[in-house]
């Protein structure tokens, strides 16, 4: 069963799509990054000091060659800030991928709609494979993808808040809004494997998380966990539930009782 | 890491249990208990037919070897008929563990505290290891503890509902109370792999469960689903997760967003 | 429209029970029990000081006459100090009701659901209208009932928590269970207006509280608020609610949107 | 105590806003109205047949002058629509406060943010008071605050759903972000008088339901349980409730235990 996630020209093996901040050191998130088996990696295009290539970056101690790169915008609270930033991803070869991010607020993270939306727009102009993180709301995400977005990454909660889906009826909305259309990867807000497993069971096509894993105990060990609740809910999935029911459904035949 | 999950005298690598009613077929039972990779099966005596030994038995189209036998006294209203029952597990051989159900209602499926604990006193004293199916009372769970039983194995939700943990809380409170003295097996009620990594995170020590592979549209995914969730939750058990928090925490530092 | 509450021989106009431990002083807790509109008081006969009725006692400040007592067994954890402590409470001559509570454990405060029910089976003997406070197991209500308890009260969460009700899907199948033979009174965890309302719309026929008032920041109102959210929630039940649906349902007819 | 609700230049003593829609006939819906005490009364420009003075009309059953009339620009489905409805409102001379809906999708009939945003911006600047439906997106508030908006109205869950807060978490935030600016009317998809209580709870100005109380089986009952509702969460918000903590807390004092 091949099944393939694909995001624009890009197809992944892979689900989970792991972000490279906030790891206690470097040797630690090279063996997270291997532990999770993700394929693709996320970063702030502000941490990679571009401007002063003499200084150490976390890059540097990874096989690019294994990894397809997500910059993201953050940092940009305009969406001319975050296509100023787009560019300079691009013009650093390291990929045509950019995740859009445009924070309207310093305390919740959450993305600012108007900008969001701006920002995708300008940037599908240009050429980019647009991926923006957005808010949970499924109209927003409809005049994404009108706008040419090539997936949509609904937070299911603050960025780095652990609280999991605070919403999973309209994340399931906007899953229903992007069949067919574009993947819907959940992106922030996760805290452990199950809230991993609810988002694919809802039917995402991938989670994107960060904190989660580098700010376990042992991020390495948890990195492992998120790979396999990755696998676990792709595969619940595809397997098909059994409905909820009020009451029991007895496993052993009834008629067998004890009389 | 050696991860063990031990009860009474046995050890066992795997920490899902799995129940062998109720699969479409006994092929496709097989296929699930070899993807599911569990080392306990555990079945109703009253479905084997010892007084018929003519008859054809689901047990023996598995490699018996491989598995230890969990059996239950589904169809015990009494702790009398559980004690029977279990006797008769005993004198075929099988094994000496027993899951002890005594079920008090056939709408809601639900183990009837007082004769659980009556036929758990029997039982424990007759040598048996003992592993009884209870409600989610922690102060039942303390009575089956003193009682001597091996395991505690609360009820997540009724048995075949797929309503998952309908109380964390108290099953945290059980967890808590059994730690140091007998393991946790959540039992019952499980629909998903994300129940499954739900219960493993709370700190269980591992998840009985058969309708939701059983009945999935795809028994033998959903069995390879239910391993992964496992091992999943249980990795992220042991890795620590982050705390939740009511406000976002920024996995890219803030000092360099753009001025 | 007569909605009244039976409980054995008496019939009560409000459905809020009122414990008065924990007041910040009695001035607070007679307007508070005035504001509830409450008929029936709760407290625990150990703070009585029968054996010292020189004494100040909270009861003293309280029109009696206007109120049922309903003294609890607080203190006891077995099945003999409750029925030690009913029978002080009835050679008082204060009330002839008596609420069971037998507990387990000091951290939870959860009940005993053994001693509960061998408590209530001495006591209804006895010849005591017996209430116990009992956990959320369905079945233990099951044989409260059969044991003569002339109203069940499961505990939403632990004592004072303010965590509302945990698990309204076993509560609710007490409410079935309890159905034209005794009410059922939601007791301890309360801990909002919003959590009474939750309870009365499942059907309950009534909430006991405690610290979610004497624990406010303005006790008084707090009684004010909870009267009505009783209210609220009792004919919310009766009125019958509308039913839940995945998408909307629009309140302006459609034929009339703009073409 | 008066505790006033201040939108633009109006002052209300009740902080239900009911909607006119759907109700089984004409006296039931006064009767409701009547029993809810609510002020502002809500309802579709498209249904007053303005166009057909002939038409009977649901507005001559009601005493015009008890109410503040909120007319909606429902069947809006861009900014321009909404803004020609709301002209016909004005033009008609029954309020100059306006509820703006532009709907983005029939199915869920959530609110297009965009849309939304542009006719708020537009009716402000034509001096209407201006209550925007809205996403529970906190962003989106902060944006319509900057645009003038007088209320802030974000929808609990699809209207007509009955479904309840389904984003309490992200209320709160919007709830916040209009502090000490406008008020928040929790509006659409509220079911029953323990949401309303809920959303109370929260610190919510106000709500704004329709479907919850025509379409029980008892709408004036009903409306009466809101009323209720209402109060009862205003007043337990005000009142300041208990916090919530993981162990019990007795509310007799232990060292009265027996010994």
């Amino acid at each position: 069963m091949a099944d393939i996630l694909k995001i624009g020209s890009y197809q992944f093996q892979s689900r989970l799509l792991l972000g490279t901040g906030k790891f206690p050191d470097l040797d630690i998130q090279q063996q997270a990054v291997d532990a999770s088996e993700t394929e693709i990696l996320t970063f702030a295009i502000r941490r990679l000091n571009i401007d002063n290539p003499d200084n150490p970056n976390f890059l540097e101690r990874l096989d690019l060659k294994k990894y397809t790169l997500l910059p993201n915008t953050a940092g940009a609270q305009t969406a001319e800030e975050a296509v100023r930033i787009a560019r300079l991803a691009k013009a650093s070869g390291l990929c045509d991928m950019i995740k859009v991010e445009v924070i309207g607020d310093m305390r919740t993270l959450l993305p600012d709609p108007i900008g969001t939306l701006k920002a995708t727009e300008m940037l599908v102009k240009e050429g980019f494979i647009v991926l923006p993180y957005t808010s949970d709301d499924p109209m927003l995400a409809r005049h994404l993808i009108e706008a040419g977005a090539h997936a949509i990454m609904p937070g299911a909660s603050p960025i780095g808040s652990g609280l999991g889906l605070l919403n999973p009826h309209y994340l399931s909305f906007i899953i229903e809004e992007c069949e067919g259309k574009v993947p819907v990867i959940i992106d922030a807000g996760v805290g452990s494997p199950a809230d991993v497993a609810v988002a694919m069971e809802l039917g995402a096509d991938g989670v994107l998380l960060n904190t989660a894993v580098a700010g376990a105990k042992d991020p390495v060990l948890m990195a492992e966990a998120m790979k396999l609740a990755i696998q676990a809910g792709r595969k619940g999935y595809v397997a098909g539930r059994i409905p909820k029911k009020r009451y029991a459904n007895a496993s052993s035949p009834m008629e067998m009782m004890i009389e």
